[in-house]
């Protein structure tokens, strides 16, 4: 009984732990055998030490009263590029060998503060650009799971954490959950903690959610939320709330010519049989530049942040990412200033277009997991929202060729807790519907 | 009597306004009468319509009750790239000759539901950059007023107004204000509503305030503030607190070669005088650049944002303004990234160095006002503490050669309460040991 109890969601987990149904101890070697077993064909680990997650369960077994913590020996994957004290942070590049942090980044002391069990390291590309880590797709082995948080959806997917955190500076949370057929959480910018965080580009950079459930993600992001002081609501009781009248907007986005076929039948079929409560929705044609700016902020960020190494060690990077740092380093400041400020008129056009509705549905990616591993997968339905810094969510709900196809939920800066009521309605209507 | 009215400062306008002891349209036909007595000279107005002036005066003496109006009847000038509705704002160049903007600013605005009477407004350098406007300096006819609120300096130390409004990039309201000789009030970037102001970088940008005495800066800042809806505490009633214990750190900062022989030795013996309130203090190495990275964020917002008037027009701009927009064009957004992100970093440096202190005493300007039009004097004693984005008041307090010498004191963001009360401690602290 104890070795399946790595099939546990995160809640599940939570609730038979404070029950004392389970030790930490004996979920927490459920899921050390189920990696074990799994690893070699996942690679989803940068660092995995079952000593340590071994320790950290026993130390919480041994606490009086687990009641009041809210994450109460669930276990966590965590991006390499995010910092954990007494594990390595290698950043995905050769350049960080062996580096090892002295403290943990706020959202891994928020978590460990919540009762959270830290699991290891996951796979991240090189420096979270787009050069493919190692990992592979556990819905199909000759598949990407997409990427930058390569390791921290195939982990969740897989069945090996029922959590992790990832980052998203383009797509690097809502395309791997999508790829991999798990949720995804997006935040707005700035609502979690970045301290502790490699630095990509700073006005784009989000910690990211991983998980099997829709509550799951609530409950972590609730975690984040308060551990940043941010204000917030209740997620997790959002996503219970059953008698949500929510209203959707389908919109294409100016990418829309890039999806690929069968994706393009399943969203207009998937919004048809939504029925009156989702409307086809065109942006205005000032959107069309979005994705442009949204490159120009990144590329230019990126080349200042990652000067160092650049310098450091230039003949060591991925041609991507040394070409997107040479590329970023010929940009213009007139460019850069004028994507920061388009940002927030083209945040003001979104919300009067999206004044009748509580979400936006469109697309996490132009289609499934792209096979092979030449590339991560293309970005593009999820750069204008991180640009925008609204949040997004990855909701698993489509399959084409036997593939998960992500459908992204997109709300309002600091709108979470609607998001989330939004994505249950939104799950409850498709599952009516037997979409 | 009422002829003499012009030598009120705002507060005591207001008081005798309020006590009907004079009608506004006395209070405000004798400005007019000193305006175009000394106008010829000085040249400060760039549109002074009596007769509008005239109307509004006559409107708030028909009012029934004026108590409730914080600046009941105060004559206030504004620089001409404010918007005011019925008053043209020409921004200083041919290229928006004529131009007559719909709505008031939102600081215009907020004047005037405070029962300010719109005097006119004051020439401005073109376009708020380098190349000097036709006024002249009160104080010395020869001399540069200074700018770019070049009018706005000059119609109050004329004693044209009590209160002008200015606005800041660089230098340009503590510049002015230290070689007219009278107070000036830069805010913390931000506190006060740019909304109808000139855009020309808008990270450094604020709007700024020119008053012959401290109380009339502290209570027109007040009523800004409250405007714009920024928390802010009673900076009059600051300004009265007779045992604040303020203490200061006189800081050269890294330009302090640039100051003349004279104003160094003024500076000097004025710290000297103020006894043990005042502890001469370096700032760390690290500002060393900040002048360097001001110039990369005005120059790249102002190629940014002039880029209409250099498409335009380009042969109708002065050739310092031409080529700061070329500079500027040239410029690369991994520098301006860089300038922005060491912004926060300096601004934790500097909270930390001046932990033991209320505030910091610097010139304001290298020296008194520079002879001739050549030139509107040098910004570099200010630049640093605009790009800072903490408030700064000019307290025209010595004087060398027969000309004002402008003493800058520099505070926290948002702490404009606390500078208030710094200041008051000075001139207190400079009364009773007669400097």
């Amino acid at each position: 009984m104890a070795g399946e109890a790595y099939k546990f969601d995160a809640l599940g987990a939570i609730a038979a732990i404070k029950a004392r149904r389970i030790a930490v101890s004996d979920y927490a070697g459920a899921l050390i055998s189920h990696i074990e077993a799994n690893e070699p064909a996942i690679q989803a680990w940068q660092h995995f030490e079952p000593e340590q997650v071994r320790a950290q369960a026993a130390a919480l077994d041994a606490c009086a009263d687990l009641s009041r913590l809210p994450l109460a020996g669930v276990a966590v994957g965590v991006k390499d590029i995010i910092d954990t004290a007494g594990m390595p942070t290698e950043n995905g590049t050769v350049l960080d060998a062996g580096r090892g942090p002295q403290t943990d980044a706020a959202v891994v002391r928020a978590l460990r503060e919540a009762g959270a069990v830290i699991m290891g390291k996951t796979v991240t590309t090189e420096l979270a650009f787009m050069h493919p880590a190692r990992t592979r797709n556990p819905r199909n082995l000759e598949h990407s799971p997409g990427g930058s948080s390569s390791g921290s959806a195939a982990a969740v997917a897989a069945g090996m954490v029922p959590i992790a955190l990832g980052t998203q500076t383009a797509g690097s949370v809502i395309r791997p959950a999508a790829f991999c057929g798990v949720y995804g959480l997006k935040p707005t910018h700035g609502l979690f903690s970045r301290e502790g965080v490699l630095e990509e580009a700073g006005s784009l950079d989000v910690v990211g959610v991983f998980a099997r459930t829709l509550g799951d993600a609530a409950a972590v992001g609730q975690v984040l939320a308060k551990g940043a002081g941010s204000a917030s609501g209740d997620y997790l009781a959002a996503t219970r709330e059953s008698a949500f009248p929510a209203r959707f907007a389908f919109v294409r986005t100016p990418s829309w010519p890039l999806a690929e076929e069968d994706t393009k039948a399943a969203f207009e079929s998937f919004a048809k049989a939504l029925g009156p409560i989702c409307e086809t929705l065109d942006l205005p044609a000032s959107f069309d530049r979005a994705i442009g700016f949204h490159r120009t902020v990144m590329f230019s960020e990126m080349a200042l942040n990652y000067t160092g190494y650049y310098e450091r060690g230039k003949d060591q990077l991925s041609t991507e990412l040394r070409e997107a740092i040479e590329a970023g380093r010929q940009m213009l400041a007139v460019d850069y200033a004028q994507a920061l400020r388009e940002r927030e008129s083209l945040y003001q056009q979104l919300l009067g277009t999206l004044e009748p509705y509580d979400a936006i549905i469109t697309p996490s990616a132009p289609g499934p997991a792209p096979k092979g591993f030449k590339t991560t997968g293309n970005p593009v339905f999820c750069s204008m929202w991180t640009y925008l810094g609204v949040p997004a969510l990855n909701l698993p709900l489509l399959e084409v060729n036997g593939l998960p196809l992500g459908v992204q939920l997109v709300g309002r800066r600091s709108g979470e807790e609607r998001l989330f009521k939004a994505a249950a309605a939104l799950l409850q209507a498709a599952t009516a519907r037997c979409i």
